[in-house]
């Protein structure tokens, strides 16, 4: 009954979302981190490039289930150890020393999730474009119509339906604009070392973390391990995005009220009653103002991690795990719902002008 | 990354649980409600027994995936429509009328959430005796060895280990007796038809609910379709049990660092590092810690579905879809873990004698 | 800004409530649990007549001031040490080493706390009686109008009002059921000293704390210095007060809307607006919406308060000082909007048959 | 018992920030809006130049205290009716008419709400280089000193202080920047009219919007009454800068326990006890703590004000009143008691150093 529900997974999901922040997902971006650093260190003559070769030969081709990871996963509290477990089981005596050389499970983990979050980025990014593209068509054919403005649940003076548009487009565009910025702060490298020193190659420490930053198309930062503000920084954004999300959804709601009638959530009809077949409920706008107060809220779960003690500290980190996803899905499954509402929409134009002119005519 | 990522399953989840309150556990449990009232019904005269028989018949038999139901709930904001549908495609012109015969929607999942939940109080309800049992043991074997209090991050002055053990102790004790209250005021029969009225058959109302309650062996209610507030103490419930247990583990936590070393969260060793391989993590108690947070943080979720609008509001409804799985999963993974730390967990006494005697020395 | 905030005092405060916690009545029961716990001892030899005689006559007429106790506060993290300095400046030398003797800051704040919550109890009870009182006279007066249900923002079925109104009434039954059961798990004396032994006189610890709870009207109990599972009863039960109030207020904000005129929150007109000012503003009922999600929030915060480490930790303590008083105030300015709406809103029954008439014509 | 409570005032709040976001600066505030929007229309022949010297004359002098304005903001949910009115009783008639003309009561509270922002925001930027600059100096006292690492409450391996000096620091200096960034997107003059069409003088709306904020000092935008993303942004960097600091008193409370030692908060003497008079407690880091957790969870209750319906909404708008200015005291007070430590902290490199040298002996 929750985001992974298969039953739920089209009205509170996001599948293609869901995959990037799979088990799948992470157990491929760790291999892919392991690989990158082992290709970097042999660059540096940290590591023999023959021990390189066969770590990017053998991960590149390992089958890792999830499954095969959680007895180990309760055993130490992450699972990359049981990770490198399995991959060193297939490589030579000398590779295996090589394999995560001077890195940490966390190295490992935060790469990792970074490399999933910029596919997710990519994926939003796209959404985020063809929501603001259907708003814009939306302004286009109805912008002008006059409809009543509301405030505080009463009718005030008549407005045009695109300033209700634009209260939705203006900050999504300005969305679109942050994450330009906040790519730059969260898409960092992570590479510290069993306590952030990389203590095994202090002296070629910052060339190396630049160099497989380079190799993973990540920006270059020195360890950030227990500095969790630029991950609150991207999940705000995404508890925001669904804010303004949910600001549409309960606009529609209001609107769409039998009594209102000024706008329907689905020109082609709208989510049945198992009592009532007749209805046509705006079941994707309920959807979105309920994901906009999950977000909200699990971003104070999100903060409350950035009280990360010491050098590593999973009492709070594992906030993190299930905070992080589970935002990102959610913001997926309202960003689907509202280009479906602002593509399908039925926008009553002539009720609107009605009620415009009731108005007019009641407080003349 | 979240309890149902395979991965954490162990770590973060509770196979048992997420059994208990999967898709095919709503999916069972809705349909022993359709049977349930169908039978109840008949007995009643309110439908054929011939319809009844076939709906009980056909409905025992019937398998529906949870990809069965995805699209459906995308369309209408609930999968008890197709699920109907599914059901009404096996059945007799005749039964398909007498399926779900006056109920609604909310009637089906909220009576399966219930069923739900009560097979997660009989497992919880072993963990936490099984929890109590381990904390007495520990009491008698350690409950006398003299071991510094300390208030507000300092030693304070002696007190016995058995202080400690009852500031777990005894806020478990009173989580027992809570649920025995709760169970009276959550395990209720969901029935009120399409706007709690039960229009079809509204003289025979209170007789029916109580009929089908006893089919069920739930409590009889009058329809509390928007009357959120037994379910929220059912969460405070979950959220002040693991909360209780986020206190263990945080006193673990500081009585298990490297420098004190007063007890090991398993005496069998810990967690491992992937860069340092002779550490022993209490990886244990760290979840406990998390999980503590993380379930206070979703009872502000599970509250903010009280403000629940007009007859029926999905934009409230569905925020108590995660919350309410979310926290029964986490309670029982923090149950789990409190159990294996108290059955493994080794004191050092003789370290704690020391340190009493050490503090004596320096404060005469 | 906030509720203690003379613009907003009458808005989202409540003066009566506002006093009970204040800082004065915080120093008051300070003082009363220190006069009390001097009483008690003396009465059980633990300390001579005299000084308890002589401490009851000064602290009743001590006069400390909040900003008397705002720099010690910062000093030392609670305002008991500086309290107890100023009354000492008052007292014999015998008299003071028998002041507090053998208790701890906390055994006084706590004590007074749970003095100030039964203080509280008593006017919520009142106005939460008041309430329910209305309500049944709205029932009496409105509860047969036939009016539409609304599922999903869209109309359903006809109804009766007293359905809607039973949906308020019903759980507000329950809250005072519930405080009840409530008062006798919260309203506990504290006796714990230095770290919950009561260590200076332990033979005695158990009838002292029971003849201190007799002498101040509480309930005995062992200390419960790190147990907090209690508070978070009191605190769930005022964040589900306000849920129901909130849904309340979220049902007239629906139904109050100019399309839809079915009641007016004020009979008498309701708030104005500055560029409007014919507007007739349900500005209460927006405040129990807000103030429900207020509560709901500070919940979190609350039970994040139950992980409270060692033997005493105000990382996690302080986090009820803000908590509970806030939900207590924000509970109390909602119950006196509820009576306020409960008495003075009008309700349009010509409207609500016009709008089932309607309904019926349209769906013949 | 808040950070409005005089006892609490210099533990959990700031005098100066609290000065800033008062009652007092917010009938100021509004009064200074009403000036510079009078004279900006006055500059555009929108109202006579007579009228709007009276309003600036007037004004300027006029006495409002909160109590007069309490009543109401009962009445009418916002407190500029009143204000207005009593503005209103020392204008002439002629100027009377021109007194917030075109305005709407959410223009002069949201701009108000921006001018003490920024008035909060140049305090927060001194105390920020303030702490900053306290850092290095500890960096360059201590930074070389060798000192154990922890992860997941163990020993890990010996770092440097400065490794943990610099997981302070390094998220600061990023909210440093931030800052910057922040201020240009909510530094926005607020002028929309009733209902954001600024109806009364449409054509001149953009320069008269951009010329009222030159007047102000402030951003010009199109109106944002229900775009509160801006805002969330802020207290978004509120939450994370008080959680960097919330970091920092956690790693000061695990390394001044009394069985480490590394550290003393204050060199000078921490709290003292009622109960143990030679402790001397860490109580300003756990306030850090505690006030991180606190805005964590505010965080949430302000991202929910971003679910704002219609054209304005008070059911959400209130959610931003009490977070807003109580972040901002939290913040406050957390800068204040990070800048205490940096300057007093007690470094003990001795302890430091045989810890590492003991670790390095045992695991040699």
């Amino acid at each position: 009954m929750n985001y992974q529900s298969t039953i739920f997974s089209k009205y509170l999901g996001d599948e293609q979302l869901l995959q990037l922040v799979s088990d799948e997902a992470l157990i491929s971006k760790m291999l892919q981190f392991e690989i990158a650093l082992a290709t970097t260190q042999a660059s540096f003559n940290i590591i023999p490039n023959n021990a390189a070769d066969e770590i990017t030969r053998v991960l590149s081709q390992l089958k890792i289930t999830p499954a095969d990871l959680a007895e180990g996963t309760l055993q130490n509290g992450v699972p990359v150890i049981t990770l490198l477990a399995l991959a060193k089981d297939q490589l030579s005596e000398e590779a295996k020393i090589y394999l995560h050389y001077g890195a940490t499970s966390q190295d490992a983990m935060d790469t990792a999730q970074v490399l999933m979050i910029r596919d997710v980025m990519e994926v939003m990014e796209e959404k985020l474009a063809a929501l603001i593209e259907n708003l814009f068509k939306c302004y286009n054919q109805y912008g002008e119509t006059p409809c009543m403005a509301h405030t505080r649940g009463q009718q005030a003076i008549p407005i045009s339906f695109g300033i209700k548009i634009n209260a939705w487009l203006h900050p999504l565009q300005r969305q679109q604009q942050r994450l330009v910025e906040i790519k730059k702060s969260v898409l960092w490298v992570q590479l510290g070392g069993a306590a952030g020193t990389l203590a095994v190659y202090p002296d070629k420490a910052p060339q190396l973390i630049e160099a497989l930053a380079k190799e993973l198309n990540l920006y270059s930062s020195s360890q950030w391990h227990t500095q969790r503000d630029n991950l609150c920084m991207f999940t705000n954004w995404l508890a925001m995005l669904s804010a303004v999300l949910g600001k549409m959804g309960g606009d529609i709601l209001v609107m769409s009220q039998s009594e209102i009638n000024e706008v329907m959530e689905n020109g082609a009809g709208g989510g049945k009653s198992s009592a009532m077949p007749n209805k046509s409920n705006p079941v994707l706008s309920e959807a979105l103002v309920a994901l906009a107060r999950i977000n909200a809220t699990l971003q104070s779960q999100q903060l409350q991690a950035m009280v990360h003690i010491n050098e590593r500290d999973a009492a709070a980190w594992i906030l993190e795990w299930s905070a992080i996803p589970q935002m990102i899905i959610n913001t997926g499954a309202a960003l689907n719902h509202a280009i479906t509402i602002s593509a399908n929409m039925k926008v009553n134009t002539a009720i609107m002008k009605e009620n415009v002119e009731l108005f007019l005519q009641l407080n003349k």
